[in-house]
């Protein structure tokens, strides 16, 4: 498959990726949009022009400020229509000979803005990854007892804030809020003293279900439009004083950053492998068949205040203990409803070996052990001024699917 | 003051009351309404009428599917447009002389259907009686130290699902979930064992903040639009396995029922009453001035097999440890934003007394003390076939204002 637009061999937006986002493309037009290299595509004006009549579309599904009315046509419209898209953008195409409309439509990436690409009506984080549910277990409990014992029965997880869940690029505020200092007897009120992100992926359902109607493995990825990368912004010291027994709040709720082009389940597919051995032996609720983990390389950078960009972890998304199936029948297995635009997000992402860890909490173990910046400084945590970018992409036989990054400023509290 | 319409003097929605709600008036007409008595009154053909010109509302206001446009406008226009309602009520009226109006705006309460009066953006639950959480900690952790370390310094709360929010009458299918049987070593799957009501109010916001703004306790009330009656199901066989360490998921999430009619805070302001007195001392953050609590009876009714309500509960919302400012103050100071419609519920309101607690779980001191029904059964929890109601009201030199009913029938899961 060879597109007309030219990209480089390491870009994460191939001819095989064709993920989907919205854009500010001019001061007054915003449009739902592809990508290919560094070129941004409007599907809008590509729409109006009769290239997917074939599809019978609602008027202005792509002519929107979300994605939400298109994703929720479902599977058997958009998964042709991506191929359709992937097949204009190759050479030879009607596309490729019609220049006047390659011009009204084809933007530079570097003059668009990337916008929040659905909204999201609910949003519920999960904490799958079996290292890091044990070294936070090791570090906020019990070392000999790390996971708890319903870990390996469960995929964990708690609903999150959906009304902060913010694009790559919106700059982050320090949050304040009420921790307990180690050896005091009263709480203290001021900002956060450990910032941290969390590296995580988030998968985005595409249709509205009924009350009461479970989704099983089975069917799970029929309801899976794609997936973003997801930094769940934690202040550890918030957390640690409110968690118990109600779980994380203002330590998560201020802020969540996702990256703005959203990767289909099936540009991923070439990359499925299969997930860990699960023992003890799951219910039969949450037992699947086939392979339904995903080989995406993961990264996390720190920018320090000289601009470096410091590699501080690399992770990959096929070290999650559980699915993202099993996670979906889970969620809805007592009749909880879905609907159009909720992202679920797999929790922190954690390899086996230290510098694969997905947050700093565990990177610096506690703040024990700070990395070192290439600007000769170190970060136990998080600073002001710092930019946190997380990046993800599969590469197999040449082939490369990414999804660009998640990035975000962080700002001193005034 | 003296409405035209009669009422009985026991209705909770007397001519001192005027709540909102949305009612699908026939079988292609929904709009905002408000009630006297058992009197229904149509708002959208009110204002078409030309009743609230003075407020020069934005089109289709109260024609509408929710009231999340309308509460939008803010207390600025949705106050005096309220006592507008309330002056047009009355006796010798300019709506009183206009009797070929009333024929059409006013339908009988038994001829319409009350739907979700909001669409619920975010949902936060909080857990803000002490008695409630005492007792819950006493059965569920250490009896000699039942409340933990955090929860007179913090309104604690967890984010909650906020797809899964019905209007009173919505049916409550059993749900299906995984236990850890006392004793087993294994967990098992199926309808939770002991499905529970919890006892709450609920305030909804009327308007967006930008993330990064912090609502003050002098400013809070300012962004209640009203309360509702607020009935947060829970299944503590399966909240009990599953909720170590990320709190209440599934065992919540499969349903919360509301009453149809938001009471605004202004008809509610004659029933203020001071909170307990919060010792120690709060962060200064949390500290507030006047009276925050509101004197509101409520009152829980399990209707049996043979049609008996059985009044199982009674209660107060004045037993309230942390107020409803003080929760919307601790919830935004890190930032958090808050939307139009959201709904933040007080957690189960339990007293001191063994009849006031807010739950079967208290009620029955977790399945040990069953109670008694008129028909002859007992209650441990609540059966397939039961209706759960709950109330609210208040009262004050003979002048009554409620909430109706949040009710709603327990279905078995087949």
């Amino acid at each position: 498959m060879t597109s007309f637009i030219p990209y480089n061999q390491d870009s994460d937006f191939s001819i095989h990726n064709i993920p989907f986002g919205v854009a500010l493309l001019d001061e007054s037009f915003t449009a739902a949009v592809t990508r290919i290299g560094d070129t941004v595509i409007d599907l809008a004006t590509l729409c109006d022009a009769g290239y997917f009549d074939e599809f019978e579309l609602p008027d202005n599904v792509f002519d929107a400020f979300t994605l939400n009315h298109f994703i929720d046509l479902g599977k058997a419209i958009t998964v042709p229509l991506r191929e359709k898209i992937q097949q204009l953008l190759q050479e030879g195409s009607e596309l490729h000979q019609d220049t006047e409309l390659q011009e009204e439509i084809f933007y530079d990436y570097d003059d668009v803005i990337m916008l929040m690409p659905v909204h999201v009506p609910n949003y519920t984080d999960f904490y799958s990854s079996i290292e890091h549910a044990t070294n936070v277990g090791k570090m906020f409990r019990d070392p000999e007892n790390a996971l708890l014992p319903n870990w390996k029965h469960i995929p964990v997880g708690y609903h999150g804030r959906a009304s902060s869940i913010v694009v790559s690029g919106y700059p982050i505020t320090r949050p304040n809020g009420q921790t307990m200092p180690e050896g005091a007897d009263a709480p203290v009120f001021g900002p956060t003293k450990r910032l941290d992100f969390e590296l995580e992926m988030g998968f985005v359902v595409n249709s509205n279900t009924d009350m009461g109607k479970a989704i099983s493995t089975r069917e799970a990825e029929e309801y899976i439009f794609g997936m973003v990368l997801f930094n769940d912004w934690s202040a550890r010291d918030i957390q640690k004083w409110e968690y118990v027994p109600l779980g994380p709040f203002l330590a998560k709720n201020f802020a969540s950053t996702i990256s703005p082009w959203i990767v289909t389940l099936e540009a991923l597919s070439p990359y499925r492998v299969a997930g860990p051995k699960q023992d003890p032996e799951v219910l039969p609720y949450l037992q699947y068949t086939g392979d339904r983990n995903f080989d995406i390389n993961l990264e996390v950078y720190i920018v320090d205040q000289e601009g470096n960009e410091n590699l501080v972890s690399e992770s990959n998304f096929k070290y999650m203990y559980w699915n993202m199936s099993q996670q979906l029948a889970h969620h809805t297995v007592n009749g909880c409803n879905v609907e159009a635009g909720d992202i679920y997000a797999s929790g922190t992402i954690s390899g086996e070996k230290d510098n694969s860890f997905g947050s700093m909490l565990e990177l610096t173990w506690g703040g024990k052990k700070p990395l070192k910046m290439k600007d000769g400084t170190e970060r136990k945590f998080i600073e002001d001024g710092d930019v946190v970018i997380l990046k993800g992409f599969c590469e197999k036989d040449g082939v490369r699917v990414g999804f660009g990054e998640a990035s975000a400023m962080v700002i001193a509290n005034e």
